[in-house]
């Protein structure tokens, strides 16, 4: 496929400024009117689907993936809730953050606005196809969507629904931009595409992410690697941390707010060692253990460096043993990826100390660390959860897609 | 000198883990007390600074380099007041900038803390050195300083003396990191050290914030390279249009915000020509303007590329000619730097639409650019002026040196 990335991102660019004057009213029926669309063309998603899933099953894709890229009607129908919902939300712009007067009579105003164009570099799933145009042309930007190899069939028939759907709206359908290409080159222009693109996504594995992060001069919005930590401290209430461990070990292990290692004081582990044994058999846990860990949980593999930094993403647990709170940090600070830790203690000394020193987007005192989360949390959108500290940190919602302006009101003033 | 840059940089780190325990008012008496010492050693400053002038004469430096660089008593003392002043503000860290509690009883605060470790690589004047250490002390961040090499004696001077001061509070001094090397591979280790650096801020010339931008892996925050346009429209009121060019331009040609471009709607300026071209004269303003200013303005000389796109931080003036308001917004669009921009006009219709369609960090209806600026706009402190999007833009005060936690606390929370 001969594709022209550049002049895509122009074209976005372009359309950006035109969602920059519609009305919130007019953004929202235009994304009404695409959830209607997607509802009524559902069957030319689903043949295109059919290609992409005949191509998986010869490609011999796993059951977990084939399940992800796989589309139905009521998974359309899901994906037009979604854009009714995001229609319904606040429209994150032309919010006034703070104004004031200067003495000299000059007003100042500090306003969200739309980022312009956002570049989303995807994989497998086609539901970030539509959740993320939705996310964009809701907060006013135009979107250029990366999607992965294995899904382009799908993708790319979910667009041209789209910009059907766009064309009987006030919104211009260069605002959404497919860029039609297999090829890994295409994804390696939009890395250095400053002048046509205000940010990049990327959604997907660590390896994705990774590329990005290093090879973009596009300001990146870093998503989720999470290698979370449960730490039993020595105060820890029993049913509280076993509850907690197999929650965000075995709610959902492939996310990325699911646990990854338990860090375990030695004095609880010694008096409660039968009980977390017998919980981590039941939920068939394999665990792979420091020295201390071998010797005391029946059937524990030795963890090497690589246990400690695995983000498993299954029923694997890295496990180790420290003498105190300062240690079990150390272990954290040194492996963790600065997204969700979980300290579970009823001495609050200690978890105000982890609260103070542990670098995270998101700290636990007593839960589990499943909750990071922008729909746990109540956000009624989720672009992604940021690992990074600039701009956004920690779950993302429709906020993250914009900046602001400081906007001057005067009549002459001069300095 | 032999310097080793990682080792500095892992100091910081630790040290920043001490800060943020610190109370608020551990951190301010800090301060104070090192406002007090700064003062107190003022001479050890001012002879170390004598070795830097010596050799910048040396180098045959012009008059305004060489003031920049020259210290007093009395410039010591500003830098003591400085740190007074910036410890009389409020604290950015510790701020709960929202709370909630989820339905099953987990309190969600989201708080403002400290980003850890800031890298700052700057150029001649030694005052950076004490300003950042003061707004990053302030904000609970450690500091890595990477001075330029013409000030390097004075700035390692002020350091000795900042350590000395810090020895006598409860601040690590090892939160004050000066690397004392005027070797360009010492900066650029610090490009690509994330385990370490959280953040990297340059301030100097454009030149200086490009290397960091292009090359670091660090998140940045870019400051200030201001190409700023004055729109004059067809409905300009002659006088106010006046004021503000020249003051925008003659007021203090070598900052940021001051204009660079005058873009001029062709019906305003056949009317007031003569007043303009008095103007321009009568502040010795050069003009390099297109075909149609060249053939208006007497002595103006023709603009090519590089002159649109020029940060003449002169009494140069770059002057172009358009039709209507849509071509001065492309004219912008292209060769802005999305830092201020200026329209003057008395339609507020064609203001509205400037303000909506102008990307940039400042913009401003019948005002001068020079406002873009944290003193003016009554911040307190300025860490630089953002021409970014992500995290912070325009004038960034105390808040830009923060990112956020969100602090979970519960009683056994699962999903």
């Amino acid at each position: 496929m001969n594709v022209n990335v550049e002049a895509q991102a122009i074209e976005a660019k372009k359309a950006s400024k035109q969602l920059m004057i519609l009305s919130k009213e007019e953004k929202n029926e235009a994304l009404l009117h695409l959830a209607d669309v997607l509802e009524r063309e559902y069957e030319s998603i689903l043949q295109a689907n059919e290609k992409d899933l005949a191509n998986g099953r010869e490609q011999g894709f796993t059951d977990a993936f084939m399940d992800r890229l796989s589309l139905s009607k009521e998974r359309v129908q899901d994906f037009a809730q979604g854009l009714r919902d995001v229609a319904e939300l606040e429209d994150p712009t032309g919010q006034v953050l703070t104004d004031w007067t200067l003495e000299n009579g000059l007003q100042v105003e500090k306003v969200t606005v739309p980022l312009g164009v956002i570049g989303m570099i995807y994989e497998a799933r086609p539901n970030v196809t539509v959740d993320a145009t939705g996310l964009a042309l809701k907060s006013g930007n135009a979107i250029v969507l990366k999607g992965g190899s294995s899904a382009i069939h799908s993708n790319e028939a979910i667009v041209k629904v789209i910009h059907k759907g766009l064309e009987e709206t006030k919104m211009p359908k260069e605002a959404v931009q497919f860029i039609a290409s297999t090829d890994r080159a295409a994804t390696n222009e939009l890395f250095t595409m400053k002048e046509h693109i205000d940010v990049l996504i990327p959604r997907g594995g660590g390896r994705l992410i990774q590329a990005v992060v290093e090879n973009a001069t596009v300001p990146v919005l870093e998503t989720g690697v999470g290698n979370c930590h449960i730490y039993i401290d020595e105060q820890a209430d029993v049913e509280k941390a076993l509850n907690i461990l197999i929650n965000a070990k075995t709610d959902r292990p492939a996310v990325c707010n699911a646990a990854e290692t338990l860090v375990v004081h030695k004095s609880w582990l010694k008096e409660h060692q039968d009980a977390l044994i017998a919980a981590l058999k039941e939920h068939n846990i394999a665990v792979h253990g420091d020295e201390h860990i071998v010797d005391t949980i029946p059937g524990a593999v030795p963890a090497g460096e690589e246990d400690w930094a695995n983000e498993y993403l299954s029923t694997d647990l890295a496990v180790k043993a420290v003498d105190n709170l300062t240690d079990a940090i150390a272990h954290i600070e040194t492996y963790g990826t600065k997204h969700s830790e979980a300290i579970v203690t009823e001495d609050q000394k200690a978890a105000d100390h982890f609260f103070a020193l542990v670098d995270a987007a998101a700290l636990y005192h007593n839960a589990s660390t499943r909750f990071t989360d922008g729909g746990a949390l109540g956000f009624g959108a989720e672009i992604g959860i940021s690992t990074q500290k600039l701009h956004a940190r920690g779950p993302m919602g429709l906020p993250a897609l914009t900046t602001i302006k400081f906007l001057m009101k005067g009549n002459g003033q001069i300095r």
